[in-house]
Order: structure tokens, then C-alpha cells, then sequence
């Protein structure tokens, strides 16, 4: 397995929010505010809800999507993947 | 950077949809449909919009819940993590 | 048209706050406090969402669940189903 | 109590149905099809359940907002009030 994506694109998150960049979207995101990013995972949650009613196409274009804002909130609110990485390890360590 | 836990938890949904096990809660949200799954995801989806306006680490614990049950609605549509890696791998690509 | 259901509702919902009774799902929602209701209400707009890609049957259902518990929200916060009629009769009058 | 404004707004709906008038909402929802209005029942009700979180008088413009597109995924179904209103009065009759 390659590198892992969601550090990856964390840390673009981290950089964009460290050094801000015009017409950025996640600048756009963090400079409207918490609420505007919840209202996104909410919207995308129900993106992901009709595509795989859909098609496999449509559900992973979503699911990406809920996955990137998912990334975003976590930096917004000053985590990151690994603190939710190491919940899911201790719930299905085996 | 450890093992992806994203693969390793998939793994064991794909385990357990090819050996169902008695009291196993993949197995509960397989047997009852997609739809189940799908409303599964819009309740996480709000429980973590309710967290992050409460705490930290409820955030964390929402985020875990939501993204296992992405995990299981991607076996469940015969897809894998992987796909979506690669959607964001080509989005973000710099 | 008939007596207004949605304040023969609420009235119910009122009157359950006021005195409260045992077994009443009402009461049951209000204990659990303001967050128990959030999530009722993203579980049911994604039950909608659902339901109206299967059948009428279920999405008349589900519209119902989401209604109901868009009234216990008014009340638990203080509000009354009033005070939304008066802003929406505020942007369709013609 | 004044004439259901929801039966009134329902009119208004089913008129810009049967009678498309360029610049109007519903036709632009209508013309993105069922999914496009689902989508909006997601946002609002996570809109709904950020704004309980905040302050009562986003609470009521949100709520305006989620009841409003349920009317207009109604109409789109096919459906109208009156057969959620009955499905109501039949849960709640004592």
C-alpha cells in the first residue's frame, strides 16, 4: 500500500490553512466559518445517500467528497486523522 | 506512518460478509439491506455535526462511527477504499 | 379543510411536557435531551431521502416521522409551529 | 386559526408546476430533478440541527426552509400534504 491519501491531503489542509491562498476552497471553508463546513458534511452525508442509490460511479465521487470535508472539519477543529485512526484501532483491534 | 486501519478494518467487513458470524454487527446492518446502511450514514453524518458543536472528543468518536459505516457501504456496493483513494488522489494531485 | 393537525399535534406535545407520563415517547425524547432530537431529525430527513427513492407509501411515511419530530425540536426549544407559519406566510405572500 | 398556510404554499407550488415561470425557485428545483430537491431536504435538516445549536431565530428560518422543500418534494412525487396530514391524525388519534 502507497502512502496514505487522507495525510496526504491533510496536509495541504494544514498548509492552506497556514498560509492562506486566494480562491483556495478550503481558505474559502475555514474563513466562512465551523457552521459552513458542518452544513457541507451534512450535504455530502446525503450526497453519499442518494448515489448509492444510484450508481458506483456517483458513490465514489461522493464518498470522496464526505471524506475530504470529513479531513477539513478534523483541522478546523484542531485535530487530525491519527486521533480518529487510533479510535477505530482500539475498537476493532482484535 | 503504521498500516492503513481503513484496509484493515475493510478487510474484516470483507471477512465477515464472506463467514458470517453470529452477533456480529456487520453482519446485522448486511442482513437488514442497503437501506439500513444508508440511514446508518445519515445519522452518523448528524452526530457528528451535533459533536462538533460540543467536544472534542465526541468529534473524534462521531468521526470513527462515521467513517466505519462508510466502510461497510462501500463492501456493501462491491467497492472498496481504494477506489476513493484514487478519486482523491486525482483530485488533489499537485 | 379541517382543524390544523400540526397544532393538535404540538398541543399533544405540549401537554406531554407539562405532565409528563409514563412510556410517552415524548417524554422518553425530552429526557434525553436537545441532542436526542437533532439526531431524530437528521435520521428522518435521510429516511425521507430514501424513502422517496423506493415508494409513495414510505416517503408519506417518513415525511410524517420528520414532521413530528420537527414539532417536539419547536417545542423543546421554546418555539411553536406559529412562529415558522409566520415566517413562511412573510416570503410567499403576494 | 388562519387558513393552513402549508396548503396555500402547496397551491403556489403545483401552480409554478403546471404554469413554469422563468426566474422561479420551484421551476429551477423542478427542473433539477427529484434528486436536486433531496439533496436540499439533507441540507436543511442539517441546517435545522445546526441553527437548534445556535439561536431560536435561526432555529425558525431553518425549519421555514426544511418545511418549505418538503412541500416542494411532495409535489414532485406526486403527493400532497393532506396524505401526510391523514397519515399524522391516524398515529395521533385518541
Amino acid at each position: 500500500m502507497e502512502k496514505d491519501i487522507f495525510l496526504d491531503i491533510f496536509k495541504i489542509i494544514k498548509d492552506r490553512i497556514a498560509n492562506p491562498k486566494e480562491g483556495s476552497y478550503v481558505c474559502y471553508l475555514l474563513d466562512k466559518g465551523l457552521d459552513k463546513t458542518l452544513k457541507k458534511i451534512g450535504e455530502e452525508a446525503t450526497e453519499v445517500v442518494i448515489a448509492a442509490k444510484n450508481t458506483k460511479e456517483e458513490l465514489v465521487y461522493e464518498m470522496a467528497d464526505l471524506w475530504f470535508h470529513s479531513l477539513v472539519l478534523l483541522a478546523q477543529a484542531g485535530l487530525s486523522p491519527d486521533e480518529v485512526y487510533k479510535e477505530l484501532r482500539r475498537r476493532h483491534k482484535q
